[in-house]
């Protein structure tokens, strides 16, 4: 006898034939139908099935406990739930990322898998419904506008974290750079004009400060995502909920994640609110904000060999041209740069869907998911490559660096507290004028001895504050 | 004897194992390295490679034709790009859609396979280079400069023609049902408040139209990319190619795309401009924008069933909740909406992108590239699905239509030139007030007789313009 | 004897006449002819002319403390300083909110208005800087680039405070609805379907916690504006600043501005760093989507007057319509809409901003300012504008409400763990098809009795989580 | 006898008192109270107080040859408009530019301005409307949405043309240095990297080309807004217009602008459709893209002085610098990376709000009016201004030019066809590590000889594109 190829299912427009094979359902079925927009299914957001599976595990252990779910249908979606968050069942996970209907067609693919794979641990065939039933049961007291959006928090609460580490892999790396280059004076920068004396470990510390800074908001993003609302189900009233279900259900699934979670003081609020997703694209951008400035920065101080800044050197990482030949470009810092305007676009996605919401429901969060996530996973590689390909193999050009300080003129800014900015801005003007050297002019206008010049210009009085001799009646004439 | 698992080759870096069964060879094998960000190959964009192959193809046949290609060398090549857009190397298509290095790794990748194929071809080895080399044969007088922007314009070429066609399709479907709903009479609105009549088949008009017209915008646009850089090669000026090299190629492009293209005046400021993708992004989003409009339209017409405006049904596609039974959402126009914020968000990946271009280059035109085909890959399935899943299933509910014109306190407009304006204001404020309607307070004030009043509100009158009475003077009062 | 017309100044670029009457100098007379842009002067932003006199006051005050600065010049300037804070000179304040020179122009004009007014409350003349310098004196130890952020930030702070309290009138406005609106059921909706039952002051309710949790978002904020830069001078390495100079100078602005500022832990990153604008732009754009998407909820609900949702009157503030009589717009809401979408428009001009910083210093702070305060002012117009226009006037149309709830098919859901999921799905579409309610469909087909139907349909029952008989084994029958 | 300071109105809300001497009446003053958001009236685009005006007369001129208003009436009318379009009325526009009601208030502003003026004429008070109303006859056959869009088209037109000269004065600024610069050999840079040679001139073509390709864009926009959709009144139906007045008013309308003006095909779609402005937005952003990457480039080839590029210099505008003496900073070039950067913001406040627009209207026409005017305004500030204080200031440094391409090692690139790839990799290789140039290598090597090298390295050779002798068979030894 064969097997047959199909088993039938139906919904509220009628009879379909699901694959046989298939642990999803007739609503995922209509679901893959309806939409074939992106071609990328769920599961390509490993986190997001994991939190859906967590979800539903929390839910039956709370309706099991309120007496609502009997104890072996628990204990299959249990097993069931469990199998799913091993990644067994992810190839089931296949309806669009980009999708209509408030990600219920994520969940019913949720519900369905699970349900059918529950099943199976009953000792039933997929589709018993009688046996297990995947809105009554595995569904039970939630509803998508409630168990959806509380997924969401978990996986990126989970994309939090792995992003994270990653930026921290690279300030660490920025951070041994900074100390390695702690020694090589270099001029610094001002809208592109020679600006006045620095360490180029002075410059590369910023890159980490500034990542530790980013760090921390991250951080403080990710409690916005604690508070979660689920128990209130379709807008927030709770309909078919216990009373006692929103508190049961979420104190489960802080055990289950490990994640401290609150629920929402107001749950009709929280239901329709898309404000924290919004916050965390807004912070994702800052973080792209200031890694596509530091790539910027690192393309033009490796520019060159020769016609550029030539101040450092990035690792070869691949042949440059196919026409050039022995041309290495920067093309480590350029993907980063890409990755920035990605998150800069999936945050005018992010926006345009929030605003988009209308009443009791926003119905565009599978697009704020997909934009979200894509901003997630980008940094996080973007952050992992910079610093493995690029970072750690940056070395110096000291004889350069050393030839930006020599050659420059804005030291004179050095003298300003003791020769006046009057005076400093003539000695300017003349050592450009004349293509020489502030010391030769300060000197041949006798603003200063040799010995008070190389007092003032040593370079650890450059590089930080210092003591001058107490401020003299202006040296600037009278009044022009 | 065993096979090898990896034959060697080298570049600038050294010498690296490429797997044996590989068509890609080293510089592909380390870009693939290099770039592990979004894990979507550039095979995802089957017009990119095609139009890849085109070029590579066009440059040996005008090669040869100027003496520097050896024919045997050349019928190789042909050979070998005809069968990559066949489709048949697709799989080697594997460096990541978003990579450093202004799309070198995608030209050499192609640059790759082709030799790779044509060795083949000739009776030799993969990988032996010394009878047919990537750079110098498959690539010869070729930068990635001029090869890539060509091939992005060939590829968006296709892509516009695909998406014209699904927006026709969509056009047609919104056309129908114009004429369909013709003899319908309902209330426009303006401000979501009730305004004056017109037939519910003007509304679908203008969602025909809007189409017409952005159709006729991006067949202007396209226009934008019949320009081409190809003989550029590194910056613009030509380097290494022969004078008649760009017309030649350019023509032979031409021929085999059945594209009529143009080579670009200057060629220094064709090779760094990337205006036109600017444009053509600009395009998507105007298209996008309405698209969007017209999918809040709908959602809105069909709102309720009950509790909404309810003049219109979309057709039922899935079971709208997990929770609430007999749900239908309007899923179709909501997965709309959201590809148009997706196609929002990629502009502003475009505009980052393209503004961060720096002197003879635009080192980021990858992510534009990705950005660019990831809208019209969207919008198109977006527009096919729109026709096909809803507009054409929509019917109508005369009677809630019927009702919105009788009760309607607007109506008095069409009494404007009659009664002035003043006259009229107070009109609607007592029928507002008295929860009556127009004629009846204007009989009541005797301002028309029941003849004026049904000539002046016949339906024929009040969907076009007409002639009123010779305007009287004024009937409002002296000035309040 | 006559008045001259002008005084002549110099700087590096020669001599120019300055408005005799002018107490800004030549600096600020070649950024005015520099600058012609916009046409809105700095003094457009008082908050920012506030700031710069108390960096300027406090700069004076540390430097005297240092014994840099002579007592007499200090008390000169600090006078000059409390007279710029009391609003004595904003009209000199005339460079272009949009320069170049990373804020130079704009500190430029802060150090000569004080200088001259300091000048002549020493007894001399504006002009005779041989006596006072504004680069020397006022600018002492200062650069732009630690005066101008470190007073973007107090600005900054002074309007998230101004922002704050239009949102708390706001609040209390939408507040004060919830408690009114608190006994009137109504009909939730999900994606602009029926959903399930809610009351009116449900719905108000989540605008004010909407408001509250973003007032929360806002004050965190606030809290990462309170590090500044003040004593990095031009590019963090604090050349020219005396050791001490940082900490009493920023200890005495804390105590002219009454903000407890922080001196940032490394000035080098924090003089380039504009993250924290960015973040706080991400801030505002949250609070604009919310505003935005309640804009729209209202114009929604306010829809009709009779062909739409009609379940709120709008306060009519003004004529609707030129040409139709008696038509009222909801032209509040749609006000605060547009201001969203400019704020909207606002964090894009300020990503584009900070990502284009290089190296030490970003030379766009300007625009970022400009942005930034432009959002602020708008959006606390908004807020004040819609609380006191617009939401304090607003009234409910109980019959309509009511309708919404008796005429419902989604009742049915509240009737899921009785009946059970599938059940409930051919209820509903019996009342559906057949344009009856559900109530008469479940005891048509005698699934609960009379009196189970109205306790399970009581309003209390409806609008929050209850306990259900425990739950039956599944209805459904077997498997489809 | 005093003169009253004010006079008595009213409106469908009730009475107010008008200022005495306000040429606007109580529909103006309301507005004017209901909307304070932004402090910006819209008198501060002139073009749309002039366009208002045009239509205006030509609808009365339209309306008094169908016979429907009285020829005093007309004459006084156009009378008023004359004077308005000559600019004696600013003042009197005074609502705010960000205004719900879908530009109501602005058409409002302008029926009673201009009816006002046109009482006065006729030998009137103010206000005594019996006699000429503004509604029934300035406003006749007219709805604020024809009126608004059609006006918002015209001035849109006349702001293409204004931009279109400033493009013009600097697109010849950039060609004259193309010339001046023409002989002058550097070295052209991809990614930042030393690339191949180009001239100086070629660079500054580039800049002049992309200006007139963007300027040729902008006159196709300007196409776009040729067809209007006046006597469409409130959604496009005409109701209360005559049938010919469409046809007579927009050729009346032609005549008075010079814009060759069409009536739209379809009325109904062109009275909701924005497309046209977010296609024009786009367009502006493309430019604006090109703007900024050119003053990116600028700032680029002049840092330095001596630690950066300083390739080129430009004009010194003003002291760089509080701290600093002598520096000077690209501060106009960084002015319009600023513009830039709003137009980008502005495009997005276009985005949302065309996107918006509800059934058969946009309400939110007006901020997308403001956007797009003050992107015009500033974008053409900014071309003038680049023009007159840059552009046609710079110079070149000849031996800072000179000494990029003799100390090149991807001239090599220039030897590919002679060599191969395989041997320019290697002698590029060698001449990087071992710090000396191209020549010598070659020599060293015998790859050619000198007479060889000295013919290929020709300059005029280097910059365009070249018959090389016949290709030899790859000089590549074996494949690795």
């Amino acid at each position: 006898m064969n097997t047959p190829a199909f088993r039938v299912e139906s919904d509220l427009l009628g009879e379909r034939n699901v694959p046989a094979e298939a642990y999803y359902g007739v609503h995922t079925l209509r679901a893959v139908e309806n939409f074939q927009i992106s071609g990328t299914p769920i599961s390509a957001y490993p986190n997001l099935i994991l939190a859906l599976a967590a979800v539903k595990q929390a839910a039956a252990e709370a309706n099991a406990e309120l007496g609502l779910l009997p104890v072996p249908l628990r204990d299959a979606i249990i097993a069931a739930c469990h199998e799913v968050r091993e990644g067994k069942f992810h190839d089931q996970f296949v309806v669009d990322t980009i999708q209509g209907g408030a990600g219920t067609s994520t969940n019913m693919n949720a519900n369905e898998v699970i349900c059918n794979r529950a099943l199976e641990i009953l000792g039933h065939q997929r589709g018993e419904y009688a046996y297990l039933h995947p809105n009554e049961h595995v569904n039970m007291a939630q509803s998508t506008n409630d168990v959806y959006p509380t997924a969401l928090r978990i996986a990126t609460f989970f994309a939090i974290e792995h992003l994270l580490e990653a930026m921290e892999v690279l300030r660490a790396a920025f951070n041994d750079k900074a100390v390695e280059f702690a020694g090589l004076l270099k001029l610094g920068r001002t809208q592109l004009q020679d600006a006045v004396p620095m360490t180029l470990g002075q410059e590369f510390s910023t890159y980490a400060v500034m990542l530790e800074e980013d760090m921390a908001r991250l951080r403080e993003a990710s409690a916005l995502i604690r508070e979660v609302n689920l128990g209130a189900t379709a807008i927030g009233t709770g309909i078919t909920a216990h009373p006692d279900y929103a508190a049961k259900a979420t104190a489960a699934l802080s055990r289950i994640t490990g994640i401290e979670l609150l629920t929402a003081p107001n749950l009709v609020e929280a239901t329709q609110d898309c404000g924290a997703f919004v916050q965390i694209s807004g912070v994702l951008k800052r973080i792209a904000v200031k890694l596509s400035k530091t790539c910027n920065d690192l393309r033009l101080l490796s520019s060159g060999p020769r016609a550029g800044f030539g101040e450092i050197n990035l690792p070869p990482m691949q042949a440059g041209s196919s026409i050039m030949p022995g041309k290495v470009n920067p093309v480590i810092p350029e993907v980063v740069n890409q990755v920035a305007f990605e998150v800069f676009g999936n945050d005018t996605v992010v926006t345009f869907a929030a605003e988009a919401g209308q009443l009791q429901l926003n119905a565009f969060e599978p697009v704020i998911a997909a934009s979200l996530f894509r901003s997630f996973k980008h940094l996080t590689n973007g952050c992992f490559t910079l610093a493995e390909k690029c970072i750690k193999g940056i070395t110096a050009n000291p004889e350069r660096l050393r030839e930006t300080i020599e050659r420059s003129i804005a030291l004179v800014t050095a003298l300003n507290p003791i020769i006046g900015y009057k005076n400093a801005t003539a000695v300017a003007a003349e050592a450009f004028a004349n293509n020489t050297n502030i010391r030769d002019v300060v000197l041949r206008r006798k603003l200063m001895t040799e010995a008070e010049l190389n007092e003032a210009l040593r370079p650890e009085a450059l590089t930080q504050p210092r003591v001058y001799p107490s401020n003299p009646p202006p040296k600037s004439g009278p009044a022009s």
